[in-house]
């Protein structure tokens, strides 16, 4: 693992503005900062979201808003820094496998950088995704099968065609990379430390990627503990907070795992054994939430704090209410819920929680009556 | 016309990080801090671009982001003051028709402040911003009909019911909050000064909001001279630019104005007249594109920047590629794009420029017999 340059710290915390070029060659591998790629990433808001507090009793929760991500996910702290190594490099394409985000990323990332993006997802990845991921110019290969199945097939091909490869968990800057969200979360709670981070996992990097960034931050002694994390994944797709709740040591795979969380479905998680290690190491546990709760919780969390999340980033509120019932988390602890993707990645998702209103006609008599029909 | 604060100038510029409230009290009216809602707008960057200004060879082109904010769109900049002086003035209930962007934007900041929306939209706005806007909690009332007929719908509705009327140029707030957009601009690049901004109407509250900025500025000496406006619009929608053009001071609406940029699509744009003016007065310009242009703009915009744009946001990129070989703007020039709200807004737009591949089998055989085809 990438050790932290600690000499540059004294200096660039919390002096230099998250984002920045002297933040990231602060606390990333980044040896040149004119490797850093032309498309500024991070310094998302950490929101206080008075009306959600209200609403769970919680004054101290928070909110790190990573949808005002370029791509609109936390997927874009990754593909930040593998494209800065692939530039220090010299690599002219780089390619991932992805269930939608890490490949629309990757694209955008690459296509501001001017390196080529091939990308492998499965065919049944949201559309929002592909077209967006099509758009940033990526070479896109939609796979018959599942995110397991284009995985492996994107590692035969970095193997066949010598791409470089930014594979979650397989290229270790990946995980590097995201813990820049831990760094900023820090640094906008300083002098308090968060108790508690709720994240969704998938193949659980965004997980190891906070834990390292906590970890970091405790080496240089700029925070004085790690907060716990907490691991909420959906019921259909839940390797790793299984293992959490059992004690296992071992990660079961979930063959034909499904969620409505998309960017959450995977078979056989590529980072579990390091994301139980560190939630573990943080005194943190997982929990596990139904489907029809994570589409809920959409437009709750949107109605109370203007943040609209996909599913894999709602579960988080979910994950929240969850563990506040199981006596994961107290009301009263600093608590912050990672978002990690926007509710315009997958609109069909949203949608069925909602019920599009009939068009009325436009006369002020067809207003008041549907106002007094749905109040 | 509200005017700024100009005691508080000196000490808030440029020190003040835009977006914070330091910045906002000094430039916007707003009297008290804590009526600021609680979801950050603005603060987007001001991007460089570098493979895009090799692309047009203009080594001064910037792009100015605004897709990074809440909701996806420009159009936060006007909720946030709209909706802070609702706070201010005790009001519970603000509504405003709209194309679909300024609806879910009201929607967003008025569900992080806890005070109601109703918004009322042309029945066939695109899916996302209807869901988007839904999710956020606002009473949504889609009328038959077009954008215009759903904006004299509303302001009977206020008047009948007595709610807070935020439509775009009748609640003079919606320019006033635009104008961050100018400040911004004109901090990230001082001490330059832009020569051009390029930025598509609708009904031209944008333009006059970054006329208002940079006349602001002007004023207290913080630039030396004024921007000259370029007004983009679609032929399908285009009366503010057609009068430009001709020279005329009066607009002709646009009976079944249509254009794939949706966001733009106005019969009788509201605020036409101040928009001339502004334009005029800056030595600015219109310019009129086509929607094939427009379509073709998302996926070169995001494929030589990493920005995915709607297109109504896309065309400003088109309208500089028709105001060069107008003559209107100098490829040595200091110019900045307006990128105004999301690709993610309206995928089906997107995908009208782009053809998704069909999926392959998965097997290293069938990804090289593709990338042979495809290149």
């Amino acid at each position: 693992m990438i050790e932290v340059i600690i000499e540059d710290l004294p200096t660039a915390w919390p002096n230099a503005r998250p984002g920045s070029p002297e933040f990231l060659t602060a606390f990333l591998p980044i040896n040149d900062h004119r490797c850093i790629p032309p498309l500024p990433v991070g310094d998302t808001p950490l929101l206080a979201a008075p009306r959600l507090r209200q609403a769970l009793g919680m004054d101290r929760l928070w909110l790190k808003d990573d949808t005002r991500n370029p791509s609109g996910s936390t997927k874009d702290r990754a593909s930040q820094l593998v494209i800065a190594k692939a530039l220090e490099y010299g690599a002219d394409t780089v390619a991932a496998a992805s269930t939608g985000n890490a490949a629309t990323a990757l694209a955008a990332v690459a296509a501001a950088a001017g390196l080529r993006a091939v990308v492998f997802v499965p065919a049944d990845a949201p559309p929002a995704k592909l077209i967006q991921m099509m758009s940033y110019g990526a070479d896109v290969l939609p796979a018959a099968g599942s995110y397991d199945d284009a995985f492996e097939l994107s590692l035969a091909a970095c193997d066949r065609f010598g791409w470089t490869n930014r594979n979650t968990a397989f290229n270790p800057f990946t995980i590097e990379g995201k813990k820049t969200a831990a760094l900023e979360i820090a640094a906008a709670m300083a002098p308090e430390t968060p108790d508690a981070i709720l994240v969704t996992a998938g193949d659980g990097v965004i997980t190891a990627g906070l834990a390292k960034g906590f970890a970091d931050l405790e080496t240089v002694g700029l925070i004085a503990r790690r907060p716990r994390l907490i691991v909420v994944q959906p019921d259909g797709t839940a390797a790793i907070a299984t293992a959490l709740r059992s004690g296992s040591e071992a990660i079961v795979p979930v063959p034909g795992a499904t969620s409505v969380a998309d960017s959450l479905t995977v078979s056989s998680p590529r980072n579990a054994m390091l994301c139980l290690r560190e939630v573990r190491a943080s005194g943190g546990a997982g929990v596990i939430v139904s489907d029809d709760a994570i589409l809920a919780s959409i437009p709750r969390l949107a109605s109370l704090s203007g943040v609209f999340a996909e599913p894999a980033a709602a579960a988080a509120l979910t994950g929240l209410e969850t563990a506040l019932a199981e006596g994961l988390v107290d009301r009263d602890e600093h608590v912050v819920l990672m978002i990690t993707g926007s509710g315009l990645k997958d609109i069909a998702a949203a949608a069925q929680a909602l019920e599009i209103p009939e068009p009325i006609e436009p006369t002020i008599d067809a207003v008041a009556e549907r106002l007094a029909t749905s109040s």
